[in-house]
């Protein structure tokens, strides 16, 4: 079979774009039902999408006055999502900041065991003082500690996963014995940040570890990824731009000593799609009139670290305006680089960037028939530019619907996409390998050795 | 209709008994097995008991040489049984010294959202050094200090979940208002442990907050009980030390202004069931037989800090070995007094003692027919010791089908207990009301006032 795509869908309450609450296509009287949840994912799994995807962060973020910004703690969501499917990849966002590895480790090994092998964690630092603020911080750590606090966070909670191996439970009723004691581990992570004895207090998750995910753009995010990361979400306005990020964690993971293709890189794409280009670029529209411009800017002002509301929103943004600053989060710094990038290649005037931003926080924003979008898809993945996208409908639930039943046949009809799954767990989607326990592999050498 | 027992299943991995995993009535193959535990909630569903509830620690704790101690992570586990049901109540324990606030808000605010209102957390205080040493500590924090930390973290996050007041969500799709700012607080919550900002990113629970739970013996532990807990949990052998438990916490609470009547007080009960008093007690003996002495000695030298292998099993055990002693977690505490009552009322051996301790580490045992069971919750009952059970079947899934089939018929028939659900949340099931949201409190007091 050829080289398949890997997609997700990027799950946001009422929908990417920031003003969908407000479009007919989306249900924002459901963002806190069960079963709004339930039900993307059974379509998203009707349409075998790798896995759906949640952001996250431990503040209220965004301004409450004018979208849908609150939402529910994605893990809990996940496993509801999980026990309504049978295949489908669930992936949470998680802060190693303001988490405890030890709590965290359990919290993803048991969305891992009660979906049989289907979670998947998206590492983030999470640089908001925000957050800082909820945990008892003045202000957010800055990003070299984060890194090295990630880093450190990361070998714990994977070497809490590998703590039991996975033939340490004997179940041996007759004799009394349940577990083979020599095999679960106390890992005794003793770092700079943390220290965390162990063992875990449940077994070695099914997939061996949940599916590790990043989104990495400074030198940091990068190498982080390239250490660690299985799957990559990135921000990526252009072909160019997105095959020399490729390539550039391809050849970090080399310098690891991994194999590139164990490093899946997913842009996300948040798509508009209808029967004619034009009616395409008029639901764009339709969504843009929506948008509150005094929201916009509140997002572009914590993006970007500026002051902008003395500017006039039909006059063109200064050039240089959105130069590199800093100390902000991953997340943050790609954003930052799309807007820079947009307002020097379109010369907008700050409602047009606005409007260009409110689409998908900065994320590319695509907007054709169906066959155009399969298009573009297409021809990132076949250059080198992606190995799958991270989808992000402009509304949901219909911004997803319409992208499942219009977008992913045309995506299969090229033998692209898969038809069924052939896979049982997020890593077989993916085609990635299950993770050796060190416990077991240092054991098993051949003896003499 | 008369005063109704509340009824929990207290669900433990293959049941509560130590041996229950060699036992043909449990199924410790399926212990990690999300299908496993959905069945569960739906036999207590069945049954209208009023919710599982799922004891917690962020440790391995007991020896998995022996015994099947490896657990799922509670939240997760509870937001599968979610699915599976639509009135059952759900209360997992969780630590206020292991967690942070704003965590633990965001996941119990979840579980209230995506079960519609089920939730409870039993607030522990966690008093181990194996779960120090997985969160960087060497030694567990006193007692007095946990508790000082449990009453600011119980603050922070009652707060949290109050941070939105309930109509804060204005959904004006055409004005282009989600929700009123206005409504939404900052709690900023400042003690001696913690600093919280707030307001938590999501709404109001729809209980208004989860019901909160607690297990207190030590005298902190009762007056944080009067203070805060709607349910109690207890260890209690006999019925004249519940009854004096009951009174205690009820003047507590009424001594913090509250009704008393908001506090449920649940003892556990662990039954051994069967056509003949003869049978049961021979059912109870099974399963002790099938139990490790030295299991049951390390664990017992566990919750009583005091070193116990030198001692002959078939000797008996040295009066006054098990007064109180310093510095141990309520849970222990109320273990420690039942080990002591035991040894002073029947002067066991070490291994009778054992025994008697296997079938639910120190929680009453009781075998009998299913009259037999019934008769004693229904004294218990009407004599002023329980306003319910929390019911700890020796083994799963078959010690609780055979209490849901043959006792809770007979308290439905005696009008103690009901036979359908009046209420949809677990605050309705306990005849608690909703918590009034102090922030709409002030707004709404009258002109004037």
């Amino acid at each position: 079979m050829n080289r398949q795509l890997s997609l997700n869908a990027f799950v946001y309450p009422a929908g990417h774009h920031e003003a969908a609450w407000r479009h007919p296509t989306s249900a924002p009287h459901r963002i806190y039902d069960v079963d709004y949840y339930r039900e993307i994912a059974r379509t998203a799994e009707a349409a075998t999408l790798d896995a759906v995807f949640f952001a996250d962060g431990p503040a209220l973020q965004g301004d409450v006055t004018y979208n849908a910004v609150g939402r529910l703690e994605p893990i809990t969501v996940l496993t509801a999502m999980a026990t309504a499917t049978e295949r489908l990849g669930l992936i949470a966002t998680a802060s190693t900041t303001y988490y405890e590895p030890y709590n965290l480790a359990r919290l993803f090994g048991s969305l891992d065991h009660l979906s049989r092998g289907r979670a998947g964690w998206n590492i983030v630092t999470t640089g908001n003082d925000a957050a800082a603020a909820n945990f008892g911080l003045d202000a957010h750590p800055d990003h070299a500690t984060r890194y090295e606090r990630a880093q450190e966070f990361v070998d714990a909670v994977v070497g809490l996963w590998n703590s039991w191996e996975d033939d340490a439970i004997l179940l041996d009723t007759a004799a009394g014995l349940y577990a083979d004691p020599s095999k679960i581990h106390e890992i005794d992570h003793r770092g700079v940040h943390l220290r965390v004895r162990g063992p875990l207090n449940q077994p070695r998750p099914p997939q061996g570890h949940p599916v590790l995910v990043q989104a990495g753009a400074s030198n940091d995010g990068r190498a982080f990824a390239g250490r660690n990361a299985e799957a990559i979400f990135t921000a990526h306005q252009r072909l160019a731009d997105a095959q020399a990020f490729h390539d550039d964690v391809r050849s970090r993971a080399r310098s690891f000593g991994r194999n590139p293709d164990d490093v899946k890189v997913l842009p996300g794409i948040s798509p508009f799609i209808a029967g004619t280009e034009e009616a395409a670029k008029a639901l764009e529209r339709e969504f843009d009139e929506l948008t509150v411009p005094a929201y916009g800017l509140r997002q572009l002002e914590k993006i970007t670290d500026r002051t902008l509301a003395h500017l006039d929103l039909d006059a063109p943004v200064p050039p240089g305006l959105f130069g590199d600053s800093g100390d902000v989060t991953d997340n943050q710094r790609s954003r930052l680089q799309v807007v820079a990038g947009i307002v020097e290649r379109e010369h907008p005037t700050l409602r047009r960037l606005l409007h260009r931003l409110a689409g998908a926080r900065g994320h590319r924003v695509v907007a054709g028939t169906p066959e155009q979008i399969a298009d573009t898809m297409q021809e990132w993945f076949t250059r080198g530019a992606a190995d799958g996208f991270n989808v992000m409908p402009p509304s949901y639930p219909g911004g997803l619907e319409v992208f499942v039943e219009t977008v992913v046949p045309i995506l299969r009809e090229r033998g692209l996409f898969r038809r069924e799954y052939t896979g049982r767990t997020l890593r077989e989607h993916l085609g990635l390998g299950h993770p050796a326990n060190p416990w077991s592999r240092s054991r098993t050498r051949p003896v003499g050795a």
